[in-house]
């Protein structure tokens, strides 16, 4: 949860009039999101979410995020849409901060997803998939394989702090997946962080995708193997296998995976666990104390690395294998 | 900034459709306020708030600050009304805490208060008070003097962690203030915490006041000297008495002040903030570390304190004295 900046009526209201919206009736902060401020604001015209970009995102790529969401949007898939003020830009400051103001999406997330939600989530990953391919601007996923190793070296002096014997998983986790991690499937725009929290739902149907800023050109199976950790863990991390399989099937439904993809998916999956890791264990190292947002701890991440480790076909996931 | 409670889907569905307000289309936690859950509830029939009481709230307490608010509402003045379930209860219960469901304010609150939001904000506090004289449920107010000395031994052994003096001032405040606090002056319900933050505008004027869970019987004049405080500093902590007059203006444009309540200012500011050095000097040593909400440093009231001790007569608030 998190407004990091506090944005004044003066600053605020000739802001808003800029996109010619009307009206300012209504501003508030939401407790949501932990990289940006968030804002709803409330005019004449209708609802709006304003952000201001924070120190985490790097103010260069927020048009490949901004310029994703249009193109998602005209393609038809249901997504926030940058607004663009009456000089054209989507892109503009605000308090000394990046800052853009996108239509309001409508739905709720769900806090405890059901299997016809998994299957539902497949389906829109999949629809995101393909609209993607026609977006012409790319951008490297900096949370990949390549970047886990920097990543890990961040912390690797203290990673005991979370558990024991943790640096010497990670070291031999990078060393074993980066070996195995496949290179010739399908790729493409992916959502990268594609939690229950960023798909609304609404009338039993999905409503739309938010919260684009971790999404990059990568293996389109590793958003599978993202979503498999973030949907189908139950919260005592047992892997509940009839919710990965409804995923896959939703997925399947749109756009069916190629032989290769299914057999990456336990590494792929074991990826996405250590991506997560690792960023959930440098988060926690180094957070202040005096933070607005708490880090999450990492520690259920090597509960669900451990499932990965175990898995040696697309069979785990509930997917049948030849 | 606060969503202390995760209510789901599941919870939140059947809540709403008690009170028939047609479908839900979202549902947001809002980053402001700090003691209880906050949310803003789109409906196909328009926008709520919802709000879970949590542990700071006492709920025995609940059906006055509901029933002020469904009070002022029914006179015109401006504030969020209780909406009434089918069953007629404006007090409910949501995962595990009550809850109330109150009707959407427009209006933004201001971040830098001017002169003339001092002025609108005075004339506003008066119609409060107005207003809430034909209200007859009664609130002792557990933060006036006779609370006082009860708050300060609750941390009395460590408020030389805020300032080294700390202590001795305040046991010393406490004496002075009590013995000179007037008793015979004219009461009713107050506010209790108008700071800006709680007051909306809308194009130049005022749209409404929120958050009444510190109202309470007491001396109106005491909830003068709390917007005094509230609104008449600058951030350098010196006192503006160009704002302080408007807001006494704007006050008696609609309730003029008898002699006794204006020869009592000094010392009801005095123990204005007397009453918000001791309820923040508190909640900074009593907070947890890993409290989702940041205590707010004390030591500004300390400096407001000063200011009020030199104060002699309602003169130095702006008032022509005879």
């Amino acid at each position: 949860m998190a407004v990091y900046t506090e944005v004044s009526d003066e600053e605020l209201t000739p802001f808003i009039a800029s996109y010619g919206l009307g009206e300012v009736l209504s501003f508030k902060g939401i407790a949501e999101g932990v990289e940006n401020s968030n804002y709803i604001v409330v005019t004449s015209e209708g609802r709006y979410i304003l952000t201001l970009y924070e120190k985490r995102v790097a103010p260069e790529e927020l048009p490949y995020f901004l310029g994703l969401m249009e193109h998602l949007a005209a393609t038809g898939f249901a997504c926030p849409t940058p607004l663009r003020d009456r000089e054209g830009r989507n892109l503009r400051e605000l308090c000394g901060r990046p800052a853009a103001l996108v239509s309001f999406l409508e739905g709720l997330w769900v806090r405890r997803p059901k299997v016809e939600h998994c299957q539902l989530a497949g389906a829109a990953l999949a629809q995101l998939h393909l609209a993607g391919q026609s977006f012409d601007m790319r951008r490297a996923n900096s949370l990949g394989p390549t970047g886990w190793r920097p990543l890990f070296e961040g912390f690797a002096d203290r990673a005991g702090e979370i558990a024991p014997d943790l640096s010497e998983t990670l070291a031999s986790e990078i060393g074993t997946i980066v070996s195995q991690w496949p290179t010739a499937l399908p790729d493409g725009v992916i959502h990268a962080d594609l939690f229950p929290d960023n798909l609304f739902f609404l009338d039993g149907r999905v409503s739309g995708v938010i919260d684009f800023y971790f999404a990059c050109n990568d293996l389109l199976a590793y958003d599978i193997a993202i979503c498999l950790n973030a949907w189908c863990f139950e919260n005592d991390l047992s892997f509940n296998v009839t919710k990965s399989r409804a995923m896959l099937r939703g997925y399947q439904s749109v756009r069916p995976l190629e032989t290769a993809e299914r057999d990456a998916l336990p590494v792929l999956c074991r990826g996405a666990a250590l991506r997560f890791l690792l960023t959930r264990s440098f988060d926690w190292l180094h957070t202040p104390k005096e933070a607005l947002v708490k880090p999450r701890n990492p520690s259920e991440y090597i509960r669900r690395l451990r499932f990965h480790q175990t898995a040696r076909t697309a069979g785990a996931y509930g997917l049948e294998t030849a």
